[in-house]
């Protein structure tokens, strides 16, 4: 397999990763640092990738960079418009945006979007390398976070996806409802565990909140077990959510890191189901060479 | 039906409302006040009671004082435990809490609360009063707020409850989700409608919330029509909940004033269900007048 060597480039919304990749695939060196997309002004882009990758463009000047995430979003260093859905690495690296005026070839991965029949619609950046990066071609994946993704594969494409707010969310919700208990550790696993019933229990998310306060009053929740709970309660829905819309699979492609692989994964086994993890660093990397390659082979 | 004159508080968190009763059941005069229970200090509240009632007091010392709502709660005037369900205004005049140290007859209206089979927990205060003052024997009514409450009635008693935190959500998400678009009017009823899609669609809330994102990207939704699609989402998901929770009733008695109202309204006509309407204060004052009635009976 035919692989030129380039920068890989991870930029999010908080970091930068950058990882010197070989024409055998191996990464010679990676660097990261903070300079997320929301800390670099406009026009600050090309500036923040040379700082990062310096010493390797001295080396070799002509080294073509593949940049995913939220650096090709309209804060971003250009605006990458989405491919629609099904995507699969050949339908995204015909979209991918070149910069030109970056003095070396430098591409940005665009975005995946998705219209379901229903009108709901849906879009992501940096999720579709990272999906493709698991090399699941059929499957359900799941990706935790600030605006977790569930994204169904068929055939090695993004078949069709959905966004959870379950980071968000949490973070809004917890300043309300924890509110007086957050001087106290908030480690009880106590909390989850109730949430798991809690969540079990009808009328839906804004009835199990309320539980937050009034199960704590009647001592059946401890104060270090309200935020587990509010946590839990926000998985349990998302989970219960993505199943009710994709259909129950027999496993779940869970990529993430610490800490919320330990609690979707309670989440999950608690449903029966067979969960095998993908680490997320690891599969954005793949992604970004499985893209390259088939630009490459495009040209 | 002999009635005692007797002076009717409802005291909430933010306000304090007074009505002198006369014995045939009349408002003789009502007076209001921003001295709802979060703004009086501990200690604080007979020298409220009596700078909005003094008149009266001096023209009768021996009035009697019948309060409801969050003066009953921890950090108001005293404590009253909850009156647990099934309860009438038998059951809830029985168990007022008097004040002796008041220097006069001053009784609290316990809350009620309510535990479900399945574990979860409820309580209210206030909420109760209104619910024997709207003189449902039967049915099911809806009490939106902050802390919006569900309560069937049977037999002219509480026979169960459930809260949706629809407000507190509501507020903890607007700053992070409409965010930017705050400086923009919030009026676009098209918001709304669209909302009352995008909350049949599967998922469940923590999804229909990126829709206000989402759609808005996708040009589905104006700036000025996120707000109006978020609380129509939530007060959506608290219709659904509770439908699920109580069962489809051919009525809903709905307690409120605007704008509540007329969300609450549109929502429950969509979805086929006859609306009896409530005014807050009117039932407030009933709610009273039938607990003074049974605690006089009583003695």
């Amino acid at each position: 397999m035919i692989l030129p060597s380039f920068i890989a480039v991870d930029w999010g919304t908080t970091r930068l990763r950058a990882s010197l990749v070989g024409a055998d695939g191996s990464v010679v060196a990676t660097v990261g640092s903070d300079a997320g997309v929301q800390s670099v002004a406009a026009g600050g882009f090309p500036a923040a990738l040379d700082a990062a990758c310096r010493p390797w463009f001295d080396a070799d000047p002509d080294l073509p960079v593949l940049m995913a995430g939220m650096v090709g979003s309209r804060n971003g260093w250009a605006e990458a418009p989405y491919a629609p859905c099904p995507a699969g690495a050949e339908e995204i690296a015909a979209r991918l945006l070149a910069l030109p005026g970056a003095g070396r070839r430098v591409s940005i991965v665009p975005g995946v979007d998705c219209r379901w029949a229903d009108g709901a619609y849906d879009v992501m950046r940096g999720e579709e390398t990272q999906a493709l990066g698991t090399g699941v071609r059929d499957g359900l994946l799941a990706l935790p976070g600030t605006h977790g993704k569930w994204i169904e594969m068929r055939d090695g494409r993004i078949a069709r996806f959905a966004t959870f707010v379950t980071g968000e969310l949490f973070a809004a919700v917890s300043s309300s409802f924890v509110g007086r208990l957050a001087a106290e550790p908030h480690d009880d696993p106590a909390g989850a565990a109730l949430a798991a019933g809690a969540s079990k229990v009808p009328g839906g998310l804004t009835r199990a909140l309320f539980q937050a306060r009034a199960r704590a009053l009647a001592g059946d929740l401890p104060p270090a077990g309200v935020r587990p709970f509010l946590s839990r309660l926000m998985v349990e829905a998302e989970i219960a959510g993505a199943l009710d819309l994709f259909g129950r699979p027999d496993a779940v492609h869970l990529v993430s890191g610490e800490p919320q692989r330990s609690i979707y994964r309670a989440a999950l086994a608690e449903r029966g189901l067979a969960v095998h993890d993908h680490d997320t660093p690891t599969v954005t990397l793949a992604g970004l060479k499985a893209i390259m390659r088939a630009a490459a082979l495009g040209l």
